[in-house]
C-alpha cells in the first residue's frame, strides 16, 4: 500500500485555534443538551426550575457531542481551505447536534426566520425540538444541510458517495455511526470506492465514530483489537487515521490534525489523477474517531456509571420533574459548557464561538448541495420520435420494450457527456435487461483491476452496477438528493430488497415538498424488468411483483405507477419519468418481445390519458354500453387480454366487447385519495356501472380491487393477476397456472355476462379444450403450444 | 493474531485418493452439462444429434464446477473425519451442481425413486432439470440436502451461523459466491464469528469462491490485491487459506490440503474452547477458492473466450440447436470428461467415482441437519395462567403487552437451558422492547471484548442482538430450517428491511409443505412492537405499518397475522405461534402500558376465535341487530374505539352499538382465499350485511378493504387507520392526525347511521369541540389532554 503523504507541519493548529475550537464545540454541546431539555431559561440567567424543563424528555444525547466534534472541525478546514463540502450525519438521532450547529453558523435563522440567533430563537429552538407541532428529533428534512434521514440506518456512506459522483469539486463526509456499521448496507458500502473516479468524482472522508455502544449493547467494531480494525479498513481500501480520547483538548489537537492530514491525502489522490494521469485506485482515508458516548454529559446517575456507557444513548437524566438531585444535576451540566462566555447577554454566540464558522454557502447548513433542487438542470430528452418502432397494424411486429428504451437512454447519456448529471444504476443487469445500449454513450464506473477479457469497464463511466441493490439505491437516491437525474434499472422481484430505503426516500419527499425553502429535485425512477411472467431461466424465487403494492400505500403527492404494454408508451412514460421532479416513478415493463400495439402519436396520447379504450381491439358499436370491459394493466396481461378479445371476435362475434388498457395505475384511485384518480364520472365512462369487468393485471389481483373499491361497479370487477403459482416454466404456462390466459379470460366473460353462459357452451368447452391441450403439450414437449407462440392480433 | 498451526503432514492426500476425487468431480461436471442440454443419450451412447437437446436452453453453468469440487472435498474430509455436515450454497443459481452429486451419492434416488442411479434415472435427472413441471433451476427446497435457496443473493453466510448455533458436533460449510459476497447482508454477516460460541455452537466454514465474474462484470473482490483482501478478510476475523489454479491435478492437492488444514485449526479451536476453557475467540479459517467461472467448459465460442469469463455464467453454447459447429463443441466438451470411465454400462456411478462419498446421514444430500422438521422437538412452553394479568374490570389496569411476554419469553429460554433450542433474536431491542426479563434466563450472545460496564453479555448466551435486521432474520432463518425454534422481535417499520427474505422464506416453506419427505419445522415469529402509533421518541420515520399488507400478498397457507389488543391476548397468541410448525406468524403488538381488556379465559377463548364481539363493551340488547358496528383490530384502535363506545353509551345511550375485535386478521378473508378465512354466514353474523362498520384499524386502512371486498356489507364499511400523517409527537396527537381518534370514530358513527346527523347534532359538535382543544391544548403544553391522559372504560 503507499506511504501516507508526510504531514506538513504548518497545518498544526495554534493554541488560540484549539481554545476558540473548544468553544464552539462547548457552544455546540450546550445547544444539544439544552434542546432535550429546556422549555424555558434557555441562557440559564436564573436558577434551573422545574417549570423550565419540558413535559416529554425526547431524544438522543449520546451521539450529540461526537456529531459536534466532527461538525466543529469540518468548519475549521472547509474555512481554512476553502472548501465546498456536504456532511452525512449517518447518526442522524443526533439531530440535537446538527441543529445546534446549523443556529450557530446563522444557516437556521435563515431558512426559519423566526428562530433568531439571539435568546429568544434560542428559546424557540430549544422548545420546538421533539416538541408536538415542532420538529423532529432526528436529522430530517426540515434540517438545514441535510440530505439524509438517519433515523433508519444504514444508508450513509452510500449516500455520501452518490452526493460525490460527477461532483469533482466537493467534499462529502460521513460519519458513520459504529451501531450503523453492523448493518448490511453498511458493511457493503465500503467498496464503494472501487467505483469512485479521482477525475471526475469528488472525495468521500468517512469518519467512523466509535463510540463504544448501541441502545444497549456494545458495538462490534469498538470491540475489535485495533490491528483487526486496521486490517478491515485496509480491506476495505482505505488507510486509517486514528483519533482517540476523553481529555478534549487532547482530542482536539488530534482531531485538527487528523482531519488535515486527510485532506492532504485527498488532494494529492486528486491531483495525481488528474494533472498526472495517475490510475492506480487510491486508498482513501477514513478518521476513526474513538471518544466516550455521551461525553462531556453526566458521569454517573443514581450511582451507575452513564457517560462512555449505553446510559447516555438518550436522556441520561430522566427523572429531572420529581428529583431535585436530577435536576441539580442537570444545572450543573448544562453549566458546565460556561454558557456565560459563549453567548452574549442577547443570547447571540461570541466572536471565539464563531471562529472556525465559514462564510456563506461554505456553511454545512448553507451548501446548495443539500438543497439539490437550487442546482438540477432539465435533462436533454430527444425526440421520442427518433426512437419509436413503426406501428402500421397493431400486435404485428414484435420489439423488445427495454433494448428500445436502451437506445433512448443512450441518447440521454451522449448528450449529457460534458454535463455528466445522469447515471443508470443496476446490480450488474443493464444488459440482462437489455439496456446495452448505453454503453455506446458510456462505460460501467471501475477503478479495480481490468483484464483484456473485459468489456465496457471506464474508469469515467457513468453506468453503476455492482451486485448490491442497496448501494445502487443509495447511490441513485445521494446523486438526486444533490441536483442529478438517473434510472434504477432492477428485476421486479428484488427490488423488494430497498423497500425499506423507499419508504425513507418517499418520506423525505414528502416533507421537502412541503418545505418552501426546498427545491424540487429529479424523481426517483425505476425500471422493473425481468418481470414476473419471464423469469424463465429462475423460476419462484424472481417472481414477485408486490413493490408496487408496497409503493402505493406510501404518501399519494410522491408516488406514480406505470405499465406500459409496449415499447412506444414505455418510451412516452420514462420521457414522462425522466422529466419529472419530487416523484418516485415505478415503471414496470418487459424485456422480451412484446407485440408492438401503439404508434409513437397513439402511446403518447393514451399515456397521457392514463387510462383508455382501445377501440380498434374492442367490438362495441358506441350506440350502447358494451356487454363486457376487457380492461388490463401490463404487458403480459395486455397480451393475453388482447388474444382473449380476438378469440371473442371469432367465437362470439355478437358480443359487445370494449377492451381498456390502464398505464398509469393511480389512476384507478379516486381523485381524493391520488392526485391522478379519476372521478367518478370518466371511471364510470371507462368501465360501466353495471358491465361485467374483466380485469387482467399484471401482479396481485386484490391490488386492483385495492384501488377500485369505492367504484359505482366494483361488484362487477374481477380480476385475474400473479396468485404466487410459480416455478420455472414457459411464458404461457405462467399465465396458465395464474388463470391469467386468454382461454380462462374468455371463460370468465361467457360466466360473467347475463345469459351468455347457456348460449356459449361450445365456446367455454373449446376453451378449457384449449387449456387441457396445453397442459399435455408442455409436459410431453416443453414448449407452449403453436397456436399460442404463432398468435398475433392480425393473424 | 495467532500464528496458524502447522499442518499435519499426515493429511497430505495420496495420489490414488487425486485420482478418485477427480473421478467423482468429472463425474459431476458431466453430469450438470448434461442437465442444462440433454433431454436423451445421456450417457452419450450414440454421437450427439440435434433432437437429444432440450428444446429450451436454462441453467447456470458458470458456478457449477467450482461447486463441484466444493462438494467433492466436503465428501473427502466428511468421510475421512465422520463428520456431521451441512453445506450452504450461496451460488444457488448452481442447481445443476447440487443436484449432480445428491443422485451421484444415492441420496436423490432415495428421496425421488423414480430418478434411480442409473442410464434411466439419468435421462430423467437431465430432462427434468428447468422443465416445465420439472425441477427449478436452482438449489431450492425441491433438492435434498438444501436448506437455503440461492436465487436471492446474500443470505448464506447468515444461515449457515444460524444452522451451526446450538449444533456443537456440526461443521457447516457456506460457499460465497463473489458476486453475492458484493451484497451489503453478506458484507455484514462476516461478522456472525462475534457471535458464535466454539463451545455450544458448531463451526462455519465459509468459502469463498473467487470465480471472478458475476452476470456481465468482473466482480469486486475478485479484482482486488492479494494483500488488500487478506486484510479484508483478516478484519473479518478469519484467518485466509487460498486455493488458486486452473489445473485441476494441482488445485484438488491444494484443496485436500485446505480442508484438512482448516478443519486442523476448527478442531483445535473447539478442543481449546471445550476442554481447556480458553475464552480468546478463535480466529476462524477461510478458505478462498480462486477458480476459472465455466471451468472446463468451451475455452472458446465464436472465437469469443468463454472460460474464465463472464461469457460462461448461463449456457455457454447456444445454439446447439441450429449450428452444428456449437453442437460438435458440445459433443467434445461433455465427451471431455470421459463418461465411459466414470459410470458403468447401465450408467452406475463406479467405484472409483463413490470412493469419497461419506455413508448413509452423513452424505450432503441425506443429512437431517437440512430436514429440520427431522429434529425439531415441541417447545416446552408453560402454562400461560402464570403469566396472565388478573382481570376483575375491563379497561381499568394497565400493563406493558410485550413486558409481561417477556416473562413467559424467559421461562421458556429457562426451560431449554440444557437443550438449547431457542433463540430470541433482534437489532439491539430487546431490552427497548421490554423483554429484558429474559435476561434473568439467558444472557446476549458475545464473544469480542467485554468490559466492567457492560451488562447481560455471556459467551454462551442465547439472546441474539446486532444492529442488523437481515443477520438477525437471516440466523433465524437458519436456526430454524435445522430443527429449533426462536423469535424475532423488531420495530415495526424496520421489519420492512427484511421483506425480500421473508418472501424468499415464506416461498420456501410453501414449496417445502408440498414436499412429503420435508419434515414440519418450527414457524417463523415475528414480535414487531415500537409500533407506529407510539413512536413518541422517534417520528416519522419509524412510522410504518405495512410488513403486514406485504406478508398478506403471499401464500396463504404458510402467513398468519395477530394482533393481540392486550396482554393477555398477546400471550394466547404467542403460545399458538410458538406451537405451530411451518407458518410466518406476523404478531402486532405495543410495548407501552395499555389496558388490559380480558382475563387469561377470556383472551384464550377470543384468540381461538381470531374474532367477536365483546359484549360488555355494547349496548345491543341482542332483540335485534345493532344500529352500528364499532370493529377493530390493533392495541391502540381497540383503545379508541372502545373510548368512542364509552363517549356513545354516555352520549347516545339509544343507540344500538356492537364492538367487534379482530385479533386473527385473516379471518376477513373468504374461507377460499385463506384457510383462517371466515364463511359468509360468520362473517355476517359478527358484522351484520347492512348496518354500517366503522373500522378502526392499526395500519393503512385499505388493507381492511382488500381483505373483506367480497362480503355482502362490505360497502357499509367504512375504516380508519394509518394514513403516512406522521411525525414526532404524543400518542394521542398521532391518531388526531390520523383522524383514528375515538372522537372522530363517534363523529363516523353519527355520519353513518341513518337519521342520526339531525337527532345528534349537538354531540356531533362535542366531539368536534373536543378535538379542537386537543389541537390548542398540545400546541401549549406539549401534552394530551388530561381527559384522554386519565380515561379509563369504568370511569
Amino acid at each position: 500500500m503507499p506511504e501516507a503523504p508526510r504531514l506538513d507541519n504548518s497545518t498544526q493548529p495554534t493554541d488560540e485555534e484549539l481554545r476558540t475550537l473548544d468553544a464552539h464545540w462547548r457552544a455546540a454541546n450546550y445547544l444539544a443538551a439544552g434542546q432535550i431539555y429546556l422549555l424555558a431559561n434557555p441562557l440559564l440567567t436564573e436558577p434551573l426550575r422545574p417549570e423550565h424543563i419540558k413535559p416529554r424528555l425526547l431524544g438522543h444525547w449520546g451521539t450529540s457531542p461526537g456529531l459536534n466534534l466532527v461538525h466543529t472541525h469540518l468548519n475549521r478546514v472547509i474555512k481554512n481551505r476553502a472548501l465546498d463540502a456536504l456532511c452525512i450525519w449517518g447518526p442522524g438521532h443526533g439531530g440535537p447536534s446538527v441543529l445546534a450547529n446549523s443556529w450557530l453558523e446563522g444557516s437556521y435563522s435563515e431558512t426559519y426566520r423566526d428562530v433568531t440567533r439571539d435568546a429568544q430563537g434560542m428559546e424557540l429552538l430549544m422548545r420546538q425540538f421533539s416538541f408536538p407541532g415542532g420538529v423532529p428529533s432526528h436529522v430530517a428534512p426540515e434540517v438545514p444541510g441535510s440530505i439524509h434521514e438517519g433515523g433508519e440506518l444504514g444508508y450513509s456512506l452510500a449516500h455520501a458517495y452518490g452526493a460525490a459522483l460527477d461532483h469533482p469539486g466537493l467534499l462529502v463526509a460521513c460519519v458513520i455511526g459504529d451501531g450503523e456499521a453492523e448493518t448490511g448496507p453498511l458493511a457493503g458500502s465500503w467498496h464503494a470506492n472501487k467505483f469512485l473516479d479521482p477525475v471526475h468524482d469528488g472525495a468521500v472522508l468517512p469518519i467512523l465514530h466509535l463510540n463504544g455502544y448501541k441502545i444497549a449493547n456494545p458495538t462490534v467494531l469498538s470491540r475489535l483489537p485495533q490491528s483487526e480494525l486496521d486490517a478491515l479498513l485496509r480491506g476495505y481500501g482505505h488507510e486509517p487515521i486514528h483519533v482517540s480520547g476523553d481529555d478534549p483538548a487532547t482530542v482536539h489537537r488530534a482531531m485538527a490534525q487528523a482531519m488535515d492530514t486527510a485532506l492532504d491525502r485527498i488532494a494529492e489522490a486528486q491531483r495525481a489523477a488528474r494533472e498526472e494521469g495517475v490510475t492506480e485506485r487510491p486508498h482513501w482515508p477514513v478518521i476513526v474517531l474513538r471518544t466516550p458516548k455521551g461525553w462531556t454529559g453526566p458521569a454517573e446517575v443514581d450511582g451507575e456509571p452513564v457517560e462512555g456507557t449505553w446510559r447516555s444513548h438518550q436522556v441520561p437524566l430522566a427523572g429531572v420533574h420529581d428529583n431535585p438531585e436530577h435536576l441539580r444535576q442537570l444545572e450543573a451540566w448544562l453549566r458546565s459548557y460556561r454558557p456565560e462566555e459563549l453567548f452574549d447577554a442577547e443570547g447571540r454566540p461570541v466572536a471565539d464561538v464563531l471562529a472556525c464558522v465559514p462564510e456563506g454557502s461554505r456553511r454545512l447548513g448553507a451548501t446548495p448541495y443539500a438543497n439539490g433542487g437550487l442546482l438540477v438542470r432539465d435533462l436533454p430528452i430527444p425526440s421520442l420520435d427518433d426512437f419509436a418502432v413503426p406501428v402500421d397494424k397493431p400486435g404485428t411486429t414484435l420489439h423488445e420494450p427495454t433494448r428500445v428504451l436502451g437506445d433512448l437512454l443512450a441518447q440521454v447519456m451522449r448528450d449529457t457527456a460534458d454535463r455528466r448529471d445522469f447515471r443508470l444504476v443496476g446490480p450488474d443487469e443493464t444488459a440482462s435487461n437489455r439496456l446495452q445500449a448505453v454503453f455506446d454513450a458510456s462505460g460501467k464506473a471501475w477503478q479495480a483491476e481490468t483484464l483484456d477479457v473485459d468489456e465496457h469497464l471506464d474508469r469515467h463511466g457513468r453506468v453503476m452496477e455492482v451486485l448490491s441493490e442497496h448501494l445502487c439505491q443509495g447511490w441513485l437516491e445521494g446523486y438526486l438528493l444533490t441536483g442529478r437525474h438517473g434510472l434504477f434499472s432492477c428485476y421486479e422481484a428484488f427490488v423488494h430488497i430497498v423497500d425499506s430505503m423507499v419508504n425513507q426516500h418517499i418520506k423525505w419527499l414528502r416533507t421537502s415538498r412541503r418545505l418552501p425553502w426546498r427545491a424540487p429535485i429529479a424523481s426517483l425512477n425505476y425500471l422493473l424488468t425481468s418481470h414476473v411472467w419471464r423469469q424463465d431461466h429462475n423460476g419462484f424465487s424472481h417472481q414477485d411483483p408486490g413493490f408496487v403494492d408496497h409503493v402505493l400505500n406510501k404518501s399519494p403527492e410522491v408516488v406514480r405507477v406505470y405499465l406500459p404494454p409496449d415499447a412506444n408508451t414505455l418510451l412516452s412514460v420514462a420521457d414522462h419519468a425522466l422529466r419529472s421532479r419530487d416523484y418516485v416513478n415505478v415503471v414496470v415493463a418487459g424485456k422480451q418481445p412484446c407485440f408492438d400495439w401503439l404508434s409513437m402519436d397513439e402511446a403518447r396520447v393514451h399515456c397521457a390519458r392514463g387510462a383508455g379504450i382501445w377501440a380498434w381491439a374492442g367490438t362495441e358499436d358506441g350506440s350502447r354500453e358494451p356487454d363486457v370491459v376487457l380492461a388490463c394493466a401490463g404487458d403480459v396481461p395486455t397480451q393475453e387480454t388482447l388474444a382473449a378479445a380476438h378469440l371473442l371476435r371469432r367465437h362470439l362475434p355478437d358480443l359487445s366487447v370494449r377492451v381498456v388498457n390502464v398505464v398509469d395505475l393511480a389512476r384507478l384511485l379516486p381523485r381524493e385519495e391520488h392526485p391522478h384518480g379519476m372521478n367518478d364520472f370518466e371511471y364510470d365512462g371507462l368501465f360501466t356501472t353495471d358491465k361485467p369487468v374483466i380485469f387482467a393485471y399484471h401482479g396481485y389481483p386484490w391490488l386492483i380491487h385495492r384501488l377500485a373499491y369505492r367504484r359505482t361497479g366494483h361488484q362487477h370487477l374481477h380480476v385475474r393477476g400473479y396468485k404466487e403459482a410459480g416455478t420455472t416454466t414457459t411464458p404461457f404456462d405462467m399465465v396458465v397456472r395464474n388463470d391469467l390466459d386468454r382461454y380462462r379470460l374468455v371463460m370468465d366473460v361467457i360466466d360473467r355476462v347475463p345469459g351468455l353462459a347457456v348460449r356459449a357452451t361450445a365456446v367455454r368447452q373449446r376453451m378449457a379444450d384449449a387449456r387441457t391441450r396445453h397442459h399435455a403439450w408442455i409436459r410431453e414437449h416443453g414448449t407452449d403450444l403453436p397456436e399460442v407462440a404463432e398468435w398475433n392480433w392480425n393473424a
